[in-house]
């Protein structure tokens, strides 16, 4: 069971992991970066405390710790009560959510056994928005795609505003950095009985709806907004697919387009 | 062709319908609000030129204006330049996007000219939110959605925040209210030869896409986030069908939702 314990100083040591959090996580892979996940709000806490993550400690109001109480009936960590000042005070902006916790990072599983049991994969190139990226992994968790597949130049979808942006999502949904050279590394995808699915705008490309691919076993590449996919990575696919469009709109957001081709994709529902 | 006319004072009355926007639009359709529309971004502001909507003056710094100049060259409205620390004095806030377009309202279609000729149609109901409500534009403008009819509790497509997220498009996909007592307005689709289609989670909804609509005429309601839909508009329906969701999720966005259904209920391309 959790300790509460009152925090009326926000300097006090104990709350360190959620100080000065804007600062904190702006590049948290560098060093001297804390890399620590953080989860803001009750619902995503709560996907925290029910993940792999390992949790260290809340820091809420009393409100918000509340809710959770059944939550933390069943965890032994420390979770620090304080007011909404004191909170602001430490964590550097108002927080109208109430409730942080911040866990430690966990081993990402291998892309191999990700690829061997998956029905449908998303495997990114370039996605570097982190809301994007959090939307993505929200839409991913819905539409039931096993896992997410890093590409280059991706973000960090551990970042806290992609953990915010997917409900707590990317704290669900396996994902795990792909190795080898790009794209040549899709070899091992299509290794493990995947067929490899480029989605894009082409017009060349095969409107997604009628490429057969419902209820197949699919790696899906996604590019982001603007560039899309690499004219490598384009290549490298066993089919180019395109989510029809009305003349004059460019594209869609990248994590919208995500859920139409997870959608597109997904086993047929009886 | 437009004239360009330098501006230095924050204070000159020419640019008051740019002048602090933030409160200006808060509440647009009160009295004392301007109501005006806004266009932030070369992109957007193009897509106002472009439109309907009667603009009235841009305000942007030089380097956005050049951009806009072949568009400036075919129309006859004042446009003024400034620096950027002028132009945030004036509007106040600092705009990173450079330019601004101001237009005035323009009639709203009827209702029921645009249910006599859309294939689809979207009718929400309850959709507050302005960023969901301009995604949704968006997602209609790209998957060639006809119309966007209002039900009761929805925002104001035109809000600064709608157009911005939407690109735009909401000055591109006609909208009109939907007239008379809701949902037994919904009558007046049907009589167009609509059929009227519920988009929900429950799970006793078919699957949409098993549910024979690729290619139909259909008025697709959605509603928003969270409540969803009204048992009344529920039961108002010719026909319920969901997403197909995995365990654990609750819900889409409605502006990601809108778009896997927009697609699955588009005709087939060949």
């Amino acid at each position: 069971m959790a300790t509460i314990t009152h925090i009326p100083d926000p300097d006090d040591p104990r709350i360190d992991d959620f100080r000065d959090l804007t600062n904190a996580d702006r590049r948290p892979d560098r060093p001297g970066g804390r890399g620590l996940v953080i989860a803001e709000g009750v619902v995503v806490v709560r996907r925290l405390l029910d993940s792999r993550y390992p949790v260290r400690s809340l820091l809420g109001v009393s409100r918000r710790l509340a809710e959770l109480a059944d939550d933390l009936a069943t965890i032994d960590v420390p979770a620090y009560q304080t007011d909404a000042d004191t909170m602001a005070a430490a964590v550097g902006f108002h927080l109208n959510r109430g409730v942080l916790a911040v866990a430690d990072r966990a081993p990402v599983p291998d892309a191999a056994t990700l690829a061997r049991c998956a029905q449908v994969l998303a495997v990114l190139e370039g996605v570097g928005d982190h809301e994007n990226l959090g939307a993505l992994f929200r839409n991913a968790a819905a539409l039931g795609v096993d896992g997410v597949l890093l590409g280059p130049r991706c973000s960090d979808p551990l970042y806290r505003r992609s953990v915010r942006v997917s409900m707590g999502h990317v704290l669900r949904v396996p994902f795990a950095p792909l190795p080898g050279d790009w794209p040549g590394c899709l070899d091992l995808l299509r290794a493990c009985g995947l067929r490899v699915v480029a989605l894009t705008p082409m017009p060349e490309a095969r409107p997604i709806a009628a490429a057969g691919l419902a209820g197949r076993r699919v790696a899906l590449l996604l590019g982001a907004e603007g560039p899309g996919l690499s004219a490598a990575a384009l290549a490298a696919a066993d089919v180019r697919v395109r989510i029809p469009m009305a003349g004059g709109v460019d594209s869609l957001n990248v994590a919208t387009a995500a859920a139409v081709a997870f959608h597109a994709v997904a086993p047929a529902v009886p």
